[in-house]
């Protein structure tokens, strides 16, 4: 029972000084991941791209997205009994529309986005839609594999209802996060947001230790507000922000009905993995557009800060920094966690 | 002093019961409009599609976004005399790159528009940078004329710096909004958002009635928090929704930035204005997206309600209901605005 529109930044971040969890390589929690995902029936091209997320959103410090995502998909899996392999069902050079076969969106988007890099490798710019697929974990890893081949990208994802429309007794939308990328000449700058007011990863978390949540976020089952995680899981939480969420979170779904979403099972309200990708030549045709993002970027942490202020944080900054740094020093994940994985 | 990165709804509503008000209907509206504008220089072709969306506004009830805005253009132009007529500097069958040649906003996005929509006719999808501009207004009214082509539209904007980076002192961002526009078979689902926490046309109001704005919104020129709205003014505001906002706010900037705005004057952070235009046949080949975006619409509408709430209500709903509305009933203008409109 997890969502597939989960944000990016869904699970918060890992506490080093947990007495629960082990350090591991990267190496060693590859193998870990990759022998769980074997046993699942994963092929090895499919539990490469997997683990390549996983061990991202380990690095840079997302404690639910990572290893402990195997167990989830593992029990998703056991009603995954109809898959079929994915394929572009309607093609230009500038698009791809994908019927994702029932596969894991882990997969299914990932090579959706590459898809849409290649269009736009030649056509300069590419739109391609994903439908049939669930769950493809964090927006920012796809986007930033687009910058990395020189392009900006905009990716968006929604899945099943759990949020609300204001003044609504019932979830409407997914918690559909959107995400945008721009190279630059070192980090890009990536902005990954969810719609949702509270993480869906961070709601099971409260439910699995019994903990409440904030007023005002949740509603159960019967549009009761609530501050019952448990409650909450089974109804669903409000958008970000009000109106403004909303809209957002509408627009998501609106373009999840773009990629397909009610060819799958004829619901409109349904998962769907949205990208365009632009090539920046098109625009600046020179190739200075990543030395213009790193001026902006630059221009942006050099804004005159207020007393106390270190340093003016770019979204996406903190993550790099921290995965460079667990490149070297390991990542942590829960004991229990290890033990599962080698137990399937 | 207005701002070219306003949101679409910056302004208000129109308050149909103002004593200082006159009622016009829209050929008066566009009569006293299009004089005023004709005095100030424009062209016939210029006036008609600034006099287009001015109404448009008007209609659906933004009240300083529609006929007072010709005199802040006004005060603008005195500024203006070095204009160059706007081109294409950059072209492919996807993309154009527009030099705005120091023109009103209103103007050379509308072109953009045009462009863009050309473009995806011809190829599916096309994107377009313009720079060289400030002051476009409304950014919903552009990307409905693309939803009325049949396409889906991408439209942000940016402006000078007006908004601050959390923990900054000084702006950094212009108040940057975003857009987002999918054709229904009835209204097109529109989304815009500022991404400013206060509305620049709201504040430039509050400091002319010499109303304070919330705690927490405004910093002072030295960076020094206010809620004298007349000391915002000469410094900024922060973003909407904290770290969320200032990300999106960034995005924006980029888009900008990829849209030219450092060939302007040699700066980053100056005006961008920017067009992604899909084809929904690209990913839904049978023509079917409207009609399916009319039944995400209506299955959204149709969720179960919390007691008391009579709708469920869409982004854009209201502004359209209003437009057809005042359409019947006519517009409501200051009288001094136009008494100032026919001094020109």
């Amino acid at each position: 029972m997890t969502s597939a529109g989960k944000s990016s930044s869904a699970g918060g971040l890992l506490d080093p000084d947990r007495p629960d969890g082990v350090r591991l390589t990267v190496s060693e929690a590859n193998e870990i991941g990759s022998r769980a995902l074997g046993k699942l029936g994963f092929s090895d091209d499919d539990t490469q791209i997997i683990m390549g997320q996983l061990i991202d959103n380990a690095l840079c410090g997302y404690r639910f997205t990572s290893l402990p995502r195997i167990l989830a998909i593992a029990e998703f899996e056991k009603f995954e009994d109809n898959r079929k392999p994915m394929r572009v069902i309607h093609e230009t050079p500038v698009s791809a529309l994908i019927d994702g076969g029932n596969n894991v969106g882990y997969v299914t988007v990932y090579r959706g986005m590459e898809i849409a890099v290649a269009k736009a490798r030649q056509s300069g710019i590419a739109t391609v839609g994903i439908h049939n697929s669930y769950y493809s974990g964090r927006l920012a890893y796809f986007v930033e594999r687009v910058t990395e081949a020189g392009f900006v990208a905009i990716h968006t994802s929604c899945g099943k209802p759990r949020t609300l429309p204001p003044g609504a007794a019932r979830p409407a939308m997914g918690t559909n996060p959107i995400c945008f990328g721009f190279p630059t000449t070192k980090y890009p700058y990536i902005m990954d947001m969810g719609t949702a007011a509270f993480m869906w990863g961070e709601l099971m978390l409260h439910a699995h230790l019994g903990q409440p949540i904030p007023e005002g976020i949740g509603y159960d089952a019967k549009g009761h507000a609530t501050t019952d995680a448990a409650a909450a899981l089974l109804g669903g939480v409000v958008p970000f922000g009000g109106h403004k969420g909303f809209g957002l979170s509408l627009v998501m779904q609106s373009f999840g009905v773009l990629s397909g979403a009610r060819l799958t099972r004829g619901q409109v309200q349904d998962f769907g993995f949205f990208f365009v990708v632009v090539d920046p030549k098109l625009l600046i045709p020179d190739g200075s557009f990543p030395e213009q993002m790193t001026e902006l970027i630059t221009k942006i942490k050099a804004t005159p800060r207020q007393p106390g202020v270190d340093e003016i944080r770019i979204p996406s900054e903190r993550s790099f920094r921290e995965r460079d740094q667990r490149r070297v020093e390991g990542i942590i994940v829960d004991k229990k966690v290890v033990d599962s994985l080698n137990a399937l």
